[in-house]
């Protein structure tokens, strides 16, 4: 069981494979890792410490048999639990390096936690808000960056509001954004939109933002406020779409809404996409 | 790899352990199964046919290794696909029996469909209510029987209501309702009270049920009937419990109530028990 | 509170709306429903009563302000819990046609049960299999038909085996299928592959199928059979490939492998496609 | 709806109740929160920055209508961040103060990060261990506190091996370990066990352990020897039990394994409890 008796076995991933099947990525998901991000906040030097849950791969050729799953972790361990955009690309390039292939992909998945202050008592206390990154390198050149994130907002019905003598039912939304980024040449990859940006248009499109805490007084004027500002899961994903499509550090992008409806076991949904997107399905 | 070259080997599930660590119990979890079940509704001749999450084991000794558990799918193939409380009383006693077991156990978790007719314009569409079956069998005598059922409700907020102009923040809430039944003597053992009463009961206390449709005019209907009624998790967990504590058809209950706010990103919660559990954690 | 009271109201989501953002799709999702499937199986008069979860919607034109969420649920009553490819071809121009949309879109998901065998004792039991179907209809006319099933299986790790004296770490695979299917017009289109034939396609595929029940000559013999078929994620991906690429009656196709390898707490996977997608992300 | 208008609105949660019905529990759930963790690791001076998803409430007379929610929020700030054994007690205690209440209760689960050596290379990279802390202060002087974890594990099947002529089926299994303490007065309160040890104790009786990385040296070798050690659910929640129930640090404990079977769809599961749990369900 020593390792000298290793290298006399032969490397079964390098073997010649005839199937003609030319993979288009492979590799390992559900990797959990600890990191400490940047680029989330508009604040450049702001960086948090998070659980992830990360994915990372490689295309393979038709004629090779498989790939080193295990210098994927090793790849990841290099980035010394850092993670920013610059981080991403590096990584990327040593996804590819080491395993011979043309493309390189992974994804990360994580809660990255801001500040919210109550309107009036000003009460502040932290919230999460539920973070993805997804990124292909084609050929170690051109570069398909995803940034998402899930904004849970407060959404209050117009229709219910217009036809009832008192009252309107609300819910919790929830507003997924995402950002596609185009680049030919990774060496002028770079982006200037950060997702804080995204999530404060986000609240200020909905019926009200959601709070981790509110006193009297901030139930009273986010009550209101709702009340004052009804919005269709049509709205809000319109609301949203007219910033993004004005937004030119964006080649293509999707605006997601999903309402938890009060007054249904179903939720409500409407979905806008905008740009030109790299990818299909 | 013929069934005679096994008459050779030994049952390794048969050895002698001398650990001296008795299981309380063992079995297999997370099968799914297709059955027909009765008993949820008031009207006792109805009956569904629904996909099922399955869970059947029994307690082991602890001079024995271990169990056989391909014959608890065979025990459950025996039901013939149909479940009911005189099924699961059977069935219980069929994982006993085969296992030479002091102890059986199972669980059932299900989807089960009820018609909800809309208050005013009377449409009447099916809405799902996750139902659970768990039992014990002691000694293949005394028996506890659980049911339980996760009732999605609209609560509206009542110290919204309280200080704001105008408007309420209201959202789903959902209610947990666990009965436990017990029996000395299984050849006793009737269960007298069914889900659709509890659902009932539920949706009675709520601020308003959901419906799976809902015309204008019924939209407006609720949305004032909730405006009209509103409820805190408190307020929830104490109105069905006045009618659990009053029931003598269940030994120990427990109403859990979850509400997703609509104005936090956090949900609030509320548990009431009651009556005598034989469960100890 | 009468229905008279509600003919002076204004119906909302008729009024006009200048944000000039036209929404790709709209409408309901996580409507849980109970429906009778046919088409899956190999025996086209098989046909199975399942719980579903159900996404309807449609497009809307940039100037109109909403849809009528209630109208999709009353289109899908009017399957009258009935669910085949004839009948989605119905369900998506009733959806269109009562919401005055270009195009429309479905989705249901659910599991579907099939019986399986014991490869040596003959014990048969049935098992689950997730299935889900996409459809989109542009313009009432073209249509785009996706579907998906998730067939669990045993893979066994060909380097685990080359490189160790004895033994091979193996574990559950989950083998994600999607079939894409192409219509320029509605009245030509037929699907001629069901999911069983990929289901089956897939099992033979793995190291071993799995199955609901195994007696010890059946263990014995998938133990063994897995020993001597390994299967990496890319060797998984590979042999359905192939097959899926010479097929005719299918226009496009992805194969993810997902193995929880039991050597670590990350899984690995593996994504081939082929054919022509007609959806873009 | 300036905070002036505020003082004269009622507080309707400080209203009278007549219901007669005392609440178990009343609080939030589901809230998100990152927090540094110690008491964690054998390492008395570790800690770890990790997401966390809280729970926090109190018990209700029978004659208040309502807790004081946000104030749930503001006593989980006052812990900066900070979550050690004291820091819950104190959480515990400010819990129960500010809401009058008799007692009070608090959960947490996280995932916590261990570095974990490949066996024969030598390599290292941190795995994640589902972690909770459940505990309830009674009438503020009786503490029960409950640590649990879920470790991941490799476990090989004892009769697949015994029965077939090479191989043996294997899969990764998780085994949940939930200790529970008890004081009759918290000023006694002290958690002698940690963790880290609980996670090394299962590591030891499983098949194998898992990594996050193994090169083909360390392949082999766990390959090897999880063919050496092979495993049934029993033979885990015995060995795991046979170290709890000598240790005189726990007052009650349960073992719950769940093996993800690699020839089924369905998991096989055995729970062994000891102890005196003060838990009733």
């Amino acid at each position: 069981m020593s390792p000298e008796t290793m290298t006399i076995t032969r490397d079964v991933q390098t073997d010649i494979d005839d199937r003609r099947v030319a993979i288009r990525e492979v590799g390992i998901s559900d990797l959990k890792t600890l990191m400490t991000v940047s680029g989330i906040e508009l604040d450049e030097t702001a960086e948090q410490t998070v659980s992830m849950t990360a994915s990372l791969g490689a295309s393979l050729r038709e004629e090779i048999k498989g790939i080193h799953m295990s210098r994927l972790v090793e790849d990841l361990l290099e980035a010394e639990g850092r993670l920013d955009f610059r981080g991403i690309l590096n990584l990327l390039l040593r996804l590819r390096d080491h395993q011979g292939s043309d493309d390189s992909v992974l994804s990360f998945a994580f809660d990255y936690f801001l500040d919210r202050q109550a309107p009036v008592s000003g009460r502040i206390a932290k919230q999460a808000y539920s973070c993805r990154y997804e990124a292909r390198l084609k050929d170690g050149k051109e570069l398909t960056f995803v940034q998402s994130v899930e904004v849970p907002v407060t959404t209050l019905c117009p229709c219910s509001k217009e036809i009832s003598s008192y009252g309107a039912h609300n819910q919790r939304g929830y507003v997924d954004v995402r950002l596609e980024h185009h680049f030919a040449d990774i060496g002028e990859a770079d982006v200037k939109i950060c997702l804080e940006e995204v999530i404060e248009q986000v609240e200020a499109s909905a019926s009200a933002p959601l709070y981790p805490i509110l006193k009297r007084v901030d139930e009273r004027f986010v009550t209101m406020q709702a009340y004052d500002e009804p919005r269709f899961v049509e709205d809000m994903v319109r609301n949203v779409s007219m910033k993004l499509r004005e937004d030119v550090r964006v080649d293509a992008w999707q605006v997601k809404v999903t309402n938890h409806e009060s007054i249904h076991q179903h939720n409500a949904y409407a979905v806008v996409r905008g740009g030109s997107s790299a990818l299909r399905f």
